[in-house]
């Protein structure tokens, strides 16, 4: 780990001069190139990483369950001891200011060790038992034993907006190599040297475990084609992606393609309902329109989790909420977003909203210079809604748009039409519980995660969240991203039959020699 | 429950005629028409199904664990009570022999209660509770709880080959019930008779159970259309599918073509590798080539998990296995197949494997009439398998192909090119299990089960049980069709945050009133 940028790729253990083209990174603010240039991968060193992961993966995946562990919190350990020249990078290519970056490093690091974790405890693996029973009629049944094995080499491709928590070591990563997976880590264009930091973090980590070097490799690319080449080639069996819906659904449709189709998990696109009941709006509509703006406006609103949608009742309350709420905006500076491409896509966007013939625009937030978003929020109405879908499309920065609903039926109407989202927020009081009671089942068909009094932009790094949601919020909404659940993503079971103890997995032997949870028989538990 | 067979849908708990042109069942081993012929169902009865199974939905998926288990069994008990006129219908239709049909009907009626079992334990919901940290800095923890729910409806088509056990209340069908998923299945044209019957079977365990009639519907349709606008219709929320690879991957395209793609399961194609070690293959040769014929052969070789691929070292055991096994296959009787069609692509494909450059022919069983299949074993070399791609294709029926390995690297090299596969089976004595050792990250990777001495033909329906493996043996390596594990297949994560507990799903609420297994802040048990 020299802990300088060289530009270089990480290529199983190596660094080394990408060949072909070149990626540089942008000052966010200015808009000026920031040294060294990043050589961009050529389709042979795409190639050598396929190589050395799927070489790597016959030995990563048996090593045991504390060496694994250990590795990841070497990793956590390693990016701290970056320092602040990652910080330093990293405020830089992004516009993110410090805290939020020392933040979201304490969190990329909580996440390591979370796995750490998760791999020690073992509950993972799923290891079933079914007893023999040699003289059941008419057939004996035979011993059976199940566990999770890893999937093989991942693909990742981190996000523009978490530049470590959910980039090169961020949550895909985390997930893919508790799993027993090698990962072959595309670096995003926003943040290169970020990402070549983060990438020597993980290198020397892999090294000073002794494990090979294919375990990790970080490709930057230029262009589209060495992505689509890593998710075509036969030897990756599952790719992690957090971006737009546009990229996410280029990359399912190569999978998809493939000879042999592979999972992808993309987490794309959601606009993140925010539901505002009439006793909620009724007690404190001002409030939670002022703390509504707070979250709207956050990092630039630059968050998969960012509450796009507000659904509320007509009423004296909902006008004390716009109107706190537009204040708040108006007050909200400027905020340099991530990339110069993101800022003129959110302007256009707004100004398409903005002229919309059914939007209403109800205020605009501070200018600021050329890199910074001027938040905005807007409103229609439940008709409006309902006539026009482009209206639930995401606007990826500080942009809402109110939806007025005459009654709840209206609501529920708008909510059925809604796409699959990752969060919906319910502000309630106990005046509202039976209208929140209705909306429940509804709800849960269309999101991940539902959430009372509060908004969803706060994604807690534990056992009990789901950071996902039905298409096009997620590829794949059967799983998570965030949570120790994902693990389960690059884990697929097998069975084996009649297996003699020296040839059984040591998870799977009798005697439980390695103390994890096993279920005999249907009954969970530790035998 | 009529317990006569009269033609018509059962659609949403009516028994109606489907006004679509028209499906027959063929007598097995006659070829002959039998009566009646079976309406087939039109769009506008479809899109009913699926209407009355997503309003269903909403009323199922909240019913009770204990409600749901009574249901299951309720059906098995439905199916047993059908008597031999299922058996003799089922008989009749499919060709199959009364012993296997009537075992086929006992582990159908098992794998209800095993889901029902399943119900009442509760794992499958992976109940989790993350304690909130109200004074944690910077940021204070939520009350952060999850909970899997079900999809929502799933279409299901049924097996030629498994008329009850991977039919209208097969597997697919008791793990989506399981799961709280409506089910609409598409009966396949090879048993309309015995379809119907069961079919009735669970539309009077709903109805009893005072069920809305759109948590099951069973649909005839003609030609391929129907299933087309059934995969397609929004409503539909995954599909288990047990088939032929062109049937599934056609349904996974139409799957993800949707504006929002949905899972498709599909259980498509495998041929079962059977690897013979030397030592096995020394100390007892003969005796592994007279079992193998009789796996072989079983069902007319009819099975999902039939040995067609045998992969073993040259030498003087092989020579025995290829005699012995060569000896009984002259002798094997010619059986009924399920369908003309079923016979006549059996028939095709012997044909091409005995004409091709590189493959002999070792044997030819016992010829019967028309219906019959007339089993066929054949050779090849490592060379020459590893040179044609097409000898991996799938026999459905009793034939089987030996590829002679010159020694364990041309083995490995050869396990290696395969395409996934449902089982793998090792035969090993004591002496070969270094090489079985070696084999064994290898077999991981392309197969859900591995046997040693044995063959995969018996699948047994329990906790441990993987029937599944990687692409084209399944369209999701990372699911079992067969097994407590199947309802995962049906279910997502959902995570509530904040919720008062008045709005909390019970089995989420302080104090576990349902006393189900939690995990509470990673430690799996029951709080």
């Amino acid at each position: 780990m020299s802990g300088s940028i060289t530009g270089n790729l990480l290529l199983a253990g190596r660094s080394e001069r990408g060949s072909q083209g070149a990626v540089r990174g942008i000052e966010a603010a200015t808009g000026a190139a920031m040294e060294p240039d990043f050589g961009g991968a050529s389709p042979a060193q795409i190639e050598a990483a396929c190589a050395a992961a799927h070489s790597a993966f016959q030995t990563y995946r048996e090593t045991g369950l504390e060496q694994r562990a250990a590795f990841l919190e070497a990793i956590a350990t390693n990016i701290e001891a970056l320092g602040d020249a990652l910080i330093v990078r990293c405020m830089a290519e992004t516009g993110l200011p410090r805290p939020r970056l020392e933040g979201e490093r304490a969190r990329t690091a909580g996440q390591l060790r979370l796995f750490a974790s998760v791999l020690r405890e073992g509950s993972f693996l799923d290891l079933r038992l079914d007893t023999p029973l040699p003289d059941r009629k008419p057939l004996p049944r035979v011993d059976l034993r199940l566990r999770n094995i890893p999937l093989g080499p991942v693909a990742v491709f981190g996000a523009s907006n978490f530049p470590l928590a959910f980039s090169v070591a961020g949550g895909d990563t985390a997930s893919a190599l508790a799993a027993g997976c090698p990962v072959i880590v595309k670096a995003h264009q926003a943040h290169p040297g970020t990402s070549e930091l983060v990438g020597q973090a993980v290198t020397k980590a892999a090294a000073d475990a002794g494990l090979p070097g294919g375990v990790f490799s970080l490709l930057f690319t230029e262009g589209a084609g060495g992505a689509q080449a890593l998710v075509a080639d036969a030897r990756i069996k599952a790719v992690g992606f957090t971006g737009s819906r546009a990229g996410g659904t280029a990359l399912m449709k190569i999978a998809q393609g493939r000879p042999a189709p592979i999972p992808v998990y993309a987490e794309m696109s959601s606009i993140n309902p925010v539901i505002l009941l009439p006793g909620a709006l009724a007690a404190r509509g001002a409030a939670i329109g002022t703390a509504f703006a707070g979250s709207l406006t956050l990092g630039a609103g630059q968050f998969c989790t960012n509450p796009g949608l507000i659904l509320a009742l007509e009423g004296e309350g909902l006008d004390s909420f716009v109107a706190a709420a537009a204040e708040a905006i108006r007050g909200a500076a400027a905020a340099t977003m991530l990339t110069p491409g993101i800022r003129d896509a959110y302007d256009a966007a707004v100004g398409k909203l903005g002229g919309h013939e059914g939007v209403r625009t109800l205020a605009r937030g501070q200018q600021g210079g050329a890199a910074a978003g001027q938040a905005a929020l807007f409103e229609t109405t439940a008709a409006g809604f309902l006539a026009h879908h482009e209206l639930q499309e995401e606007v990826f920065g500080a942009s809402g748009l109110v939806v007025r609903c005459p009654d709840l039926a209206s609501l529920h109407r708008v909510i059925e039409t809604l796409e699959g989202q990752l969060t919906a927020a319910l502000h309630i009081d106990e005046a509202d519980h039976e209208a929140a009671r209705g909306l429940l089942p509804l709800l849960e068909g269309k999101v991940g995660r539902i959430l009372v009094n509060g908004f969803g932009t706060g994604v807690e790094v534990s056992h009990a969240m789901v950071h996902g949601g039905p298409f096009p919020a997620t590829s794949d909404g059967r799983s998570t991203s965030v949570g120790s659940l994902a693990i389960h993503r690059f884990l697929r079971p097998v069975s084996y039959q009649d297996l003699p103890q020296a040839l059984l997995p040591e998870a799977l032997r009798d005697g439980n020699p390695l103390g994890l949870p096993r279920m005999i028989d249907g009954k969970p538990g530790r035998d």
